[in-house]
């Protein structure tokens, strides 16, 4: 792992529910030299992507993501453009959606929706990166994504989160091609036990999948009508939001046809 | 400079306006050997704080910014503290209003409004880093900083932006001492030569300045009557947003005896 990696890596540690880490802390989750931490903790907050709690001297994620995120939003607007259509997908299906880019090898979260309608609901956190093999989301892009991608997917090692994640490479093929047929894919307690979800890809300009946009729902609401409604919905708002991020055949992954001629 | 900053100086170099660059772009404008910055932009790129167009092979900023900005706004939601008040006074002024919050030694844009009612306006770059000493934000966080901060700018060259940026130390130190006097800050074309602004302090969570409110206007527009206008409302808006940020004494720094109390 290269120098710069490491320090990066350092930020994956913070999520909502842990905004602020030591460097204690950080010695501990890392298993890192406290020297050579310290370094990293260093470099990263004179930059502006840490920041110290002005007493307890705890990291918590700088004001630099900001601004940058600002400056991507400003030429690529995918947050923007998708915020109202995940908004009224959820409203639509009284559950969870959320909308994700692809990042390197797994996606990451960029906007969700929640209409809290039920007593029980989905848990989500916007800084759980998303792996491709376990996830609904992740399953519909490596469906439509390039052949190296999925194929280097497909060669890894497919860490389990449940006892129903699929980590035989030839069932993920397997599934793969279903979703591709079927232009959305369903997922039932593979990243979290409890969970049933579907997804489909988001594409961009070039017809390229960029991303996927989802839906959640506690495994005890996944009655068979329900999925079908949402699956009618989600494939909607996910065709809306590729046309509006710049995709022309962005439909053409919901005709029953699209898949096999794509594929061939 | 470390490997760590030389990687995540790349970043800086992205705006609205060049929101793709290549790798020989990169080395035309730092001027740094081609294989150590193709080695960094892999390691970025590989933890998505960079991605590449697919076809021209150009980097953008990558998607972990969108991730990382929700982690933080999650945790400390700055922006959206600050989003409706910066609307609200961009509206009732007429004029480009915008937050922003402290780092390291120098300001990251936050969030802008513009009500565009005019046919000149303010350019605003949300990617541009705010100086200290050029700025009225930047003044007026300086103002309230602590003495290390002010000590460290105060020390160091002061870089001209135009030809009235105040490059003296000591005219400096007393445009300061009257900005705390004041509770607000004016420059006229110090950091753009057709533009006069005004900013206030932001105050946080133990009563710390974490970042600045301002207005900027055309200089052909700042007239005194309307710069009082503008300042009146600009302390109201600051005031609010700080109390939201968890200030206590917020309002203390538009009381005249605030600034000598402070700083004796």
């Amino acid at each position: 792992m290269g120098t710069i990696t490491k320090a990066l890596e350092l930020l994956t540690h913070f999520s909502p529910s842990r905004s602020e880490i030591g460097l204690a802390e950080f010695v501990r989750v890392t298993g890192r030299d406290k020297a050579t931490l310290h370094r990293h903790l260093t470099e990263l907050e004179e930059n502006g992507f840490l920041e110290q709690h002005p007493t307890t001297r705890a990291y918590r994620l700088g004001p630099a993501f900001l601004r940058l995120a600002a400056v991507r939003e400003a030429a690529f607007p995918f947050r923007a453009l998708v915020r109202p259509i995940v908004m009224e997908l959820a409203d639509a299906v009284g559950e969870l959606a959320h909308a994700s880019l692809l990042q390197g090898d797994a996606l990451s979260s960029v906007f969700h929706a929640d209409p809290q309608l039920h007593g029980t609901q989905v848990h989500f956190d916007p800084s759980e990166i998303l792996p491709l093999h376990a996830t609904s989301s992740g399953v519909a892009v490596l469906a439509f994504a390039d052949d190296d991608l999925r194929a280097r997917v497909l060669s890894r090692p497919l860490p389990p989160f449940t006892n129903r994640t699929i980590t035989d490479p030839e069932t993920l093929r397997q599934l793969v091609a279903q979703t591709r047929a079927d232009g959305l894919s369903r997922l039932e307690g593979s990243f979290d036990s409890e969970v049933t979800s579907q997804g489909a890809p988001l594409f961009g300009e070039g017809d390229r999948v960029v991303g996927a946009l989802s839906v959640a729902v506690p495994a005890l609401r996944a009655t068979p009508d329900r999925m079908d409604d949402i699956a009618r919905r989600l494939r909607v708002a996910a065709q809306e939001a590729s046309r509006s991020l710049g995709a022309r055949a962005a439909d053409l992954a919901a005709l029953p046809d699209f898949p096999k001629a794509a594929q061939a």
